[in-house]
């Protein structure tokens, strides 16, 4: 059963999930690329491929689990987390585990097997926001779960299993380590300097313009300063805001034309790049609404980490973050 | 110019290293697998394709860059820093910035092309880690370097480029974030219970015994509980010693046995994996003796990192440490 563990070496909390040992492994990883024409459960007509669906925008008088819908949610067939597990935590001996209480589920982003987020309508990618939005929301109110993970993995290098263009959600029992540095880091900045540290980068990327990708009155998009990948964006809103789940229309259709036009860019740039992308929101139980800034990582695959990477967290970037930007707004 | 940066966000150092764009990439990546056919500047013939030696364990009355030596280490020829930079750190506006002082060596494991630590005598191994011992010792002369990582990239999906087998070694300005969390748990572990937590692990694994995969009375391997990888191993001295250039000939014999029998069991299980390797070691200025412990941690390639693990530092692993351990005894 999936539980997690955590050791004191580290104090990083780790899912065990060894029922995902039966999951199909990607069998063209081989060639390092996923088969396009490969048999797809994700497509129209092929609902009872997969689990019965959680909620789908579609079409007016379409049934659930058939074809009619523009987006469509389901339970991930392999979970790594159960709804229906315990989430008490205790100690181990010197460890410490928990119960792999939570929610992985499937965000099929079109009923299209074959295009990228960059190559939809503005339309398109507010409403595949609107319901990673309105799940983020829903699961909010289970008390167990302290955050939720929304992310995307395009490609096999990018540790893609299926071709066709979805998200994944991930709602947790615990902060994953990387929110946890972030909002200790957004803390510090605060407690110092009396602003969201956030607020105060989008303040001087716009200022300073070089690394910008895009930007409009409600959204930004740039290379990070601090850029650990080649070709690295984040988008974030311009206006303060903590909470994804709380973001209105106007907000979510600001960032969704920013992300469009920034992997629209990145497809030109790099080929259509395998890449992973994920949005950082405040942790449900977090009291940080003045120091937190949701927004989203874009992380394009370039090239295979190694033992610095994997083995101490420091990341060595051969493209600099103002010539991926410059390149970039150049398309 | 190579240098480091962070911003106030992630509170990361990163190398921004634009020259190693001129790097040749691994042509073969796109079959996952490097060529082991490829010509090769690490093999002994092809002294001259290397930037000269730095030092070399040879025969006696053999010429340095000449063929006659067991270990050789030499420059990085597309290093990620530099020794002749500046050291000096500043604001750059919200973020930091510093020189890209440092060194990116290759330590060229053995003569032979085609061959894995694991298969190689316990005499080689030892050569091999008193190498990278003096190394470290050596570099930690220079005052302005905080720490020396010691990794191994092997195979195509590890991130390696070269095929013949070698360590890298880079000297750091900075302690990178990795081994800053591990030593804030083992202060917070220490502070509470007055041992050292790496102690106390090894205490528990070697009496538990169910994620053992190798013991003698130096030194110790084990999948650790919270295991990240599947077949992830530690390799551990089982005396307290928390730096690694301060080991001793009979201690570097017992972690070189430790290591080569972990490395032999996971090249029969795993069929010689793609994998990382680094040695954690205490940074040069921590005087956290009592706290800290050296160790090898081995993250052998089974899966591509997705959006969770990359986006949020929460690992999922399908493969239970205590089944890993099992199969890895048995070999």
């Amino acid at each position: 059963m999936p539980h997690l563990r955590k050791d004191p070496e580290k104090r990083l909390w780790v899912i065990a999930a060894p029922q995902r040992n039966r999951r199909p492994r990607p069998k063209t990883l081989i060639a390092n690329k996923l088969d396009p024409s490969a048999p797809c459960p994700l497509c129209p007509g092929n609902e009872d491929k997969t689990p019965p669906e959680i909620t789908a925008f579609r079409d007016r008088g379409t049934e659930p689990n058939s074809p009619g819908w523009s987006v469509r949610v389901v339970p991930n067939a392999y979970p790594a987390l159960k709804v229906e597990e315990e989430t008490i935590a205790g100690p181990e001996g010197l460890y410490d585990i928990m119960g792999g209480v939570g929610a992985h589920e499937i965000v099929i982003e079109t009923p299209e097997h074959d295009t990228t987020l960059g190559e939809r309508s503005l339309e398109q990618v507010t409403e595949i926001l609107e319901a990673l939005r309105e799940r983020t929301a829903d699961l909010k109110q289970d008390r167990r779960f302290e955050q939720v993970i929304l992310f995307k993995n395009r490609g096999a290098m990018a540790g893609a299993s299926l071709y066709h263009p979805h998200f994944q959600l991930m709602a947790l029992p615990v902060v994953p380590k990387d929110i946890d540095d972030e909002l200790s880091a957004a803390k510090s900045y605060f407690d110092y300097r009396g602003r969201c540290v956030y607020c105060d980068v989008i303040n001087q990327e716009t200022k300073q313009g070089e690394r910008i990708v895009f930007r409009d009155t409600g959204a930004v998009s740039f290379c990070p300063y601090a850029s650990r990948f080649a070709f690295e964006c984040r988008v974030m809103p311009r206006e303060h805001s903590s909470r994804f789940e709380d973001a209105g229309p106007d907000l979510l259709r600001s960032v969704a034309g920013a992300l469009r036009e920034t992997l629209r860019k990145l497809d030109i740039a790099l080929e259509r790049p395998d890449l992973n992308l994920v949005i950082h929101t405040l942790p449900f139980n977090s009291d940080m609404e003045n120091q937190y800034h949701w927004h989203i990582e874009i992380m394009p695959w370039t090239e295979q980490a190694g033992g610095l990477e994997k083995g101490t967290g420091m990341f060595i970037n051969p493209v600099l973050p103002e010539e991926a930007a410059r390149h970039l707004r150049s398309l």
